[in-house]
């Protein structure tokens, strides 16, 4: 048993898809939120600066003395390196792979289509991890950069005629192609599931990044004999003003917030240092300087 | 005569109307252009974070050196306070001010539209202008935040699809309420113009921004004997990668950038306090420090 908080992080809603599915699963998990709503969307953006961005996130987590880190970003988890998070001094889960494995698993005709980020879909994670998994699965993937902005700005409703027509121009090659499962492999992605679903039409699965994730921390914790029955609290960072956030949070997490909303400003999240040409310099000692914020 | 360069910033895109604009009026002055596209939108965040990137963007020209400095963004415009701009070692301009002059000159009803970011319709700062400006105007006033999203995603085509389901649910409630004059009061939007001009129908002045700001840097730089007509260059920073901006500004501006493009790390860019209760240190002092980056 292990009381410490678990850490999730994403840029800016996303993450909470995740969240809802960690407190079905783990009840009595208490969880800290952190949501860099100051600089959201990740996705558009260039890999370096979304490695920046989340090693802060991460710092800030670890500052707050978590016992596990969840990515619950598509983008995120596509673009960190495997050096960016072998120093961790806590385990770290990502949404691509657990993902990836419930697709392989979910698919019959071995068609699978991917959506995410432009960063996401860019990085070619799920479409490499899948080919490994199965061998001769087939893939298709499509970037839907204007997702994340449709729910940042409240377009979830089922019905909602701009997120429809969106979902038709990104999806309908992936219908075409006749897939029967689709991975949404970025975390907003499963609050515009009703649009998605309708555009996909009916007999396609979707793989819900935020569950899956969710499902691979509740096993993470448990081999590590990390799990925690006693608490069950949720507390909320942000980087811009708690009022949006706050407002849209009640909106994507079945019966609300249950957890304070805070502003933390950027500036004072510490900035791990990042080497120059892509790489981290090794080992924990890059995080060694996080203290509790 | 002044030969130093005139700094120009945006939270990505949109400011590039500006240049235009400027490129046309004045083809002997160098650009120094400035787009934060690590933290694009502005539009939808909050005031606090707004003020705050907008001192670390005038931060980073007045280290390049400049004579001016133009606000090319609607969303600073409004949300920056009298005290943030106060104590500048150079002359400042922002869009909304020519911006309003030339919607309250243009309109022969007395009925005008206004269109911004949240942030922006937020403020109230173009009604509250017009109404100073033209006592009796009628206005009515709508947030867009999609249209920043699109812009950035490359949704400009005056038949694009979506933009057109967006403007017209936008933008209806404006043209029932029969306004024959629409303030574009997002340096974004003048790269809808198709699509808005479609949405709003003939005869409906479109009042672009960017271009009434350049008119007014002009008068501004004429006014204090700062002009140039030796120049001719421009130069853009930006803060994520170049290769996106760059392919994206060679659409925005006709005939291309005319310019090298340079990208500037976020953490190289200086900091200016900020008092707290949204309240900025008086006088010049907390510019002081900004050196030449």
């Amino acid at each position: 048993m292990d009381k410490r908080p678990i850490g999730v992080f994403d840029s800016g809603l996303g993450g909470l898809t995740a969240v809802r599915e960690l407190r079905r699963l783990l009840p009595g998990e208490d969880i800290v939120y952190f949501g860099d709503t100051g600089r959201v969307p990740y996705g558009t953006r260039g890999s370096t600066i979304i490695r920046q961005y989340a090693r802060q996130d991460i710092a800030f987590l670890l500052g707050r003395g978590v016992k596990l880190i969840l990515a619950a970003c598509g983008t995120v988890s596509s673009t960190l390196l495997p050096e960016d998070t072998a120093g961790l001094p806590v385990p770290y889960a990502g949404v691509v792979e657990p993902t990836a494995r419930a697709a392989a698993e979910a698919t019959r005709t071995g068609r699978i289509g991917i959506i995410g980020t432009a960063a996401t879909i860019r990085s070619g994670s799920y479409e490499r991890l899948l080919h490994t998994l199965r061998p001769g699965v087939s893939t298709i993937a499509r970037a839907c950069p204007l997702f994340v902005p449709l729910v940042e700005n409240g377009h979830i409703a089922p019905n909602d005629a701009v997120s429809g027509l969106v979902a038709e121009e990104y999806l309908a090659p992936l219908r075409k192609a006749g897939v029967d499962t689709l991975i949404l492999g970025c975390t907003h992605y499963p609050l515009l599931a009703g649009v998605i679903g309708q555009a996909m039409g009916p007999g396609v699965a979707l793989i819900d990044a935020g569950r899956e994730a969710a499902r691979a921390v509740k096993a993470k914790l448990a081999a590590g004999s990390l799990l925690n029955e006693a608490g069950g609290g949720v507390r909320y960072y942000v980087t811009d003003s708690t009022d949006q956030f706050a407002a849209m949070a009640d909106r994507c997490l079945d019966g609300g917030t249950h957890g304070p909303v805070e502003h933390i400003p950027i500036e004072r999240i510490a900035a791990p240092d990042m080497a120059p040409e892509g790489r981290a310099p090794g080992g924990a000692g890059h995080f060694a300087g996080c203290g509790r914020l």
